[in-house]
């Protein structure tokens, strides 16, 4: 399939031209002015519109079983509702139970994104540690394309890394060239606190914020930024949803350390008042961790993008039915811990990130998709629009508009933490490995179309 | 007895005036100037001198069973050593082994200390965690004067406290009124750079401050601080050595917690550079936990005094002499960490504080015993020079000065840290507990002169 | 007059005790339980009720001719209402016009106080320079009790010192033994600001807080700071109002750096939204400089009292009825600037500080009298309950409570900023000077007793 | 002329890759593997060498009539000097004196650039103010491709910009399109200093970093962020020397501002003790403004280059002879102030930088190269390996080493900072417009060949 992208603006993550873009097979191959489209091309109408990198979600859990149900949106569905939103590539998470070989776990959530629509890459768990561990790991880096491990500080009793696996893990990423990831909250103050809420009868989802303050996120985030100090290796702070734990990233990163933080659609715009509504359900169909946070801390997560501090934004998403949600009705703490977004990131931080004056379009592709592209060394195949590029775009019409709802939504779940929010700027195309898979509205995605993206391990550049 | 000290001018944390101090039983009962003597009073003329409340020095371990030899100061050759250099009250610590009984832990301590020439108080740590710990807990509080608790986070596989103790134990606490301390270092990080070093064949006593770098302990500073913070507890952190964990107290109090940190005499004068000396002996006679550290956290560690972000000043006094030291001789990891400096303490202080422009003489008085009254509940029986507080009172001449050395010191051990340092204001009198103790270089220790000085629970001021 | 304080809790800056207390003359004569009444003497029941240093608002401009009017309250009405307050010294402003002699302002000012009913002293604002500036600077420190001087870093075309003013006049200070202390805020960027909006034709009070950011004040509190640093000097921050401001003090002082810095009872609790009234007058009333913030601005101020990087609370009592505050009905500009509270700010302090759990009461003392009476030099004799000092006390009926309204305040200006707040924690006695002036609701103000308080220079402590 | 630089490793700011890359006229026109020769082409065999975009140095002046006398180097010998060092673009100063008419200050300074042997480009410095100022700033930035405005804060009673100036200047680059930038000392306070110095009869070289010491810098630095805050402008910090103004910018940073600062290569590396050495001329040779900084400041410089607050590395190159600096002998604020180094900051930078493992050689182009484009609107005409941008490449040997001296360095005025130091990473060859003007030790610069670099209006980012 030849595809032309005529008459747009090309933004970069270093500038902004005027350009045509020539996909052809699954790459780009040319992006100039005036480009003649070859014969039979498939000619789309870019003009008054900017041409971007399609978007990498950094964090989804498409298929995931968690905490005794499976989340609503597979590979498919979940993939699929991305590419309507602008993302065309994913970051999902095999996550061994603890005990579990490593290369087991991988072959099987190998074998669920098998019907992606979208390219997928995945990040590697470490929940436990044994000498089978250190070797898997080599293994996952060496053969199977896999260059970051993720690490869950919370989830005491359950898939928890403690210090000791945590130092171990990220010496042995650093070994390898892999780049150690964290989920930043104290398990052990979660867990206290969960207990104390219980104890006092708080049962509803009202407690699940009490239950993870900014202070449990910012100890983790700071201490596995020391580990890291300490070994000398990067880290990526996955869901950095407060004031606090970005500030343990400023500070590091004002010393010269390299520490990437990730922040979510919704923790950018949504706030803790969710927690409060009457309606159970609605606010059940809220809880996720970390929690949505009070106002002050999204203008520090927007300054944390504008600054250079934080440097992706995804979504965690993660879908449940009010059903699966409702296990917890009588304890907070069982209520599956998820929420969706992986469609209408894009245009969200697009509206209240551009439209609003804080970032600039080529901010906005920095921290949609060339960031991302970057620190997980998937770049220059994804983040970029370049000739030898894959033909991962999106045309994005400024002037376009939506209002995100459930009812209208491609994500299975029937919940949208964004409900009623109309934005401005939204994809009228999506291209994805040369495919025209969206577009003016109307899905084309194709069960089995995504193909996993293996990430080499990182090397020192050297000129020899 | 009865004493007058005639003719000096009395420094309290508040201000500075001159007034003759009238001591009788083991109590001050008049502060006022132009004081008669009584018949019979002992008089000491403090002509050109100052008066000022005795030294409380919040750390010392006499008699510490440690890395299976015990320090070669008891309680009353530490004790006396300490009112040489004018510090008239210990705060040590109960350090039970892990499953040992606290109140038979406590007892054995109290046992101890009997020989004590100087008052004493205990931190009691917790090194250990069942129902019974809890329990004693409270029984320490209401019944035996404890209201400090010592947590130990470095030290792994011995008396280190994990974040579920830390957390049972800072509540346990707070609901008793008493404070919790804690030495804060990560035990895992300090035993991974432990192994590796030694894997290295870098056995020697200059890897000692490379397994122990401030980032290890700023981590562990600042998660007590969140875990105080999420608990709503004050905390103290012992041993303050470095800018990075003061910069964690520093942002702490900032933001309004109650956080107070520690300093030691050791560290505000001495840097890392005696790591490096061929005299394995004189190198290994420096090893103590946290470590020396580069200059410019000397820099740091006055300043927080300045700023109010550190509070006392201590010695971590814990005295081992070479033939224990050379445990470590071929392993770094097994010398015995400990140095000394009880008698040292004021004067250091003095000279390189009060003489350098950095302190007031009222600041002083704050650092080296004022506010440890304050934090530990002994005040105003201890801590200031006022009718009805104990008579401990050290008659201070700003223009003496002694050389200090091992071969002159009172204190056990052989060796000093402060070797060879010319110190200008040193105690010309030292009494405690109305006795004269001290005079002109004269050492009238009394071997079980001093007293457990009961610490009552924290209790919330009220009118009624 | 002979009163004696029976039967309460005493509450000083460093401990809180039971005691009576003995005031004759104007002196506290003793401090103790169960003191006998002496015959006559006036008895004053405090059982169940605090006992305090009386008040001392560090910041009051009591009969001030400023932008073409002179405010309502003067020497004799201010001082009433901070009695009846508990607040029983102001320090009042000296400020001589551009070119006026510092020695002819200050005998004017003094003139005016005469007429005062509770103890005052004066800072004295340097707002031009010239030689003999320098020299009556000299002799106001060495024979009027003046030992700080102010400078305005705002009102540009009229009182603004720029930086040759404040480096000459810090240098003085320094030289002289007095403190300098600044109103910050960038004078040029206000100005710019207020021109760019008068315009827009945004001529109304909403614009007031436009002109003023927080960033204006930051910077030149922030400057002031880098003077003070580099010559040396301690310095003060006059209401401070904002979190920018506050850090730049807190970052100092970490650094061990001697600044200081004061809030005022308005900025603690009032918000910014009072400027978007549609009563003009009531918004008008609001105008002061700086202006109120939005609410994480009273976190920050809290937090720095709490942290003790603010020390002292004032009003910048300086009171205009509507007539005079309508002179800027159509150029918020010409909005006479100022706001009342000298009769509200214990309790203000009191109900939003100690009732809500934020400061202990010593703390309320140290930061309603301790501090100011140390940072100014009028310690001892003022800020302690305690045998030598004025007798300055306030009975604290911790359960009392009144509702603040300009219809029942004793301040004039008929407005209150703090109207309708219902405050628990009022005096039931003020004692000023030994002589009961406010019981139960009544105050005996009697006009001209208020003496001027002579501040002495600032000496370095020394023995000899 | 046609160029093939062959079997080289492209090393851009997203990233490095193997590349040949080939030139035709002024234009880079293709960057891919294996390119064949054109018939005629000049092949540069690059062979385990880098190839780099070549570098910008944002900060020179050459040709500068400055404290009385002119620099010794001109346009040609300082950009053939830059050359020599793999520097291909100077950005230098126009500096009107206070009352000169802008438009014809520009025109002086275009004309002694005819010489130049690269590229050089302008940013004008604003002295003065008066309507003319405002008019002769949109002149220079419609019609002569300035996009940058320089503001002295030093320089008392000569070419300072007081805040009233900054405020209108920054406030008319906003609405040009402009950045400002700073010098970022307070004269006031430097001049004051250099008075007491000189006063205490300290007129030695050893007195300028006492007159001029960190505090003085910060403050300046965190006024113009200040205004800038406030005005809604970005800014930009000329030769941030210490931590301290730092820290200003890192804060601002944080806070989403859009500051961008630049280090000089002679702060990385050089310290202060230079100005103690015995022997004055080389004291007086390192006379710069802002002076050597102590070694912690240079740790502080290359963490802000790590972490992003720091954007740029320039030199300041302004040389000044023996006979020059000895000016001032007897009165230091009398020494031209002035070092050199455009021949030298590539290689100082690569050895301390990338050879040290602190940056990485994408992050060494961004500082010396793509930043400085991007930051000015240059790029992608520079900064980049890219079809269709200029020409201008270093082929960097990464083993190849030369010893820095001024008996060997191009640059005129007969001394050198960093006189001695042995670097490793040196051009061995330099690309400017197309041709070869460097290579392998042999210098071919040709005068008069550079060219203005007209450098338009920012705009925002549009798709229509």
């Amino acid at each position: 399939m030849t595809i032309l992208i005529r008459g747009g603006t090309v933004v970069n993550a270093d500038r902004v031209f005027r350009a045509d873009v020539l996909c052809d097979g699954d790459k780009i191959i040319a992006v100039a002015e005036n480009l003649a489209a070859p014969a039979g091309a498939t000619v789309i109408d870019a003009g008054g519109q900017y041409v971007m990198p399609g978007g990498i979600d950094t964090h989804t859990h498409m298929n995931l079983p968690f905490m005794g149900t499976v989340t609503q949106d597979d590979f498919y569905t979940g993939t699929a509702a991305g590419l309507a939103g602008g993302t065309t590539t994913i970051m999902d998470f095999v996550i061994p139970a603890p005990q579990q070989n490593l290369i087991e776990a991988y072959h099987q959530w190998r074998g669920w994104a098998q019907k992606a629509a979208a390219d997928y890459t995945f990040h590697v768990a470490i929940t436990w540690w044994d000498d089978s561990v250190h070797r898997d790991m080599g293994t996952l880096v060496r053969e199977h394309g896999v260059n970051s491990f993720k690490h869950f500080m919370a989830y005491k009793n359950a898939i928890m890394a403690d210090d000791e696996t945590l130092v171990k893990s990220f010496r042995r990423s650093l070994e390898l060239g892999a780049i150690p990831t964290v989920h930043a909250e104290n398990g052990e103050l979660v867990y206290q606190l969960q207990q104390d809420l219980l104890k006092q009868g708080l049962t509803g989802p009202s407690s699940h914020p009490l239950s993870r303050p900014p202070a449990v996120e910012a100890e983790a985030a700071n201490r596995a930024i020391a580990i890291a100090n300490v070994l000398n290796t990067p880290v990526y702070i996955v869901h950095v949803s407060c004031a606090e734990s970005l500030e343990a990233i400023t500070r590091a990163r004002a010393h010269g350390q390299r520490v990437y933080g990730e922040a979510l659609a919704g923790h950018l715009v949504i706030d803790d008042s969710v927690y409060q509504s009457p309606d159970l359900e609605f606010a059940a169909g809220h809880v996720m961790s970390p929690p949505f946070r009070s106002k002050q801390h999204q203008t520090a997560l927007w300054q944390g993008l504008q600054g250079g501090n934080l440097h992706t934004t995804a979504t965690d998403h993660c879908t449940f039915c009010a059903a699966q949600k409702a296990a917890g009705k009588d304890d907070f703490t069982k209520i599956p811990n998820g929420c969706g977004g992986v469609e209408d990131r894009m245009s969200v931080v697009w509206d209240a990130g551009v439209n609003a004056g804080l970032l600039t379009p080529s901010e906005f592709v920095k921290v949609t998709s060339t960031n991302a592209a970057q620190i997980f060394n998937m770049y220059p195949r994804k983040g970029v629009i370049a000739a030898g590029a894959d033909a991962d775009v999106v045309v994005w019409d400024p002037e376009g508009s939506r209002t995100i709802s459930a009812r209208t939504q491609h994500a299975r779940g029937g919940f949208n933490v964004f409900e009623g929010r109309t934005v401005r700027g939204i994809p009228s195309a999506t291209v994805a490995a040369g495919k025209v898979v969206f577009q003016n509205g109307t899905l084309m995605a194709v069960e089995g179309a995504g193909r996993h993206i293996d990430r080499p391990a990182f090397k020192a550049a050297s000129a020899r």
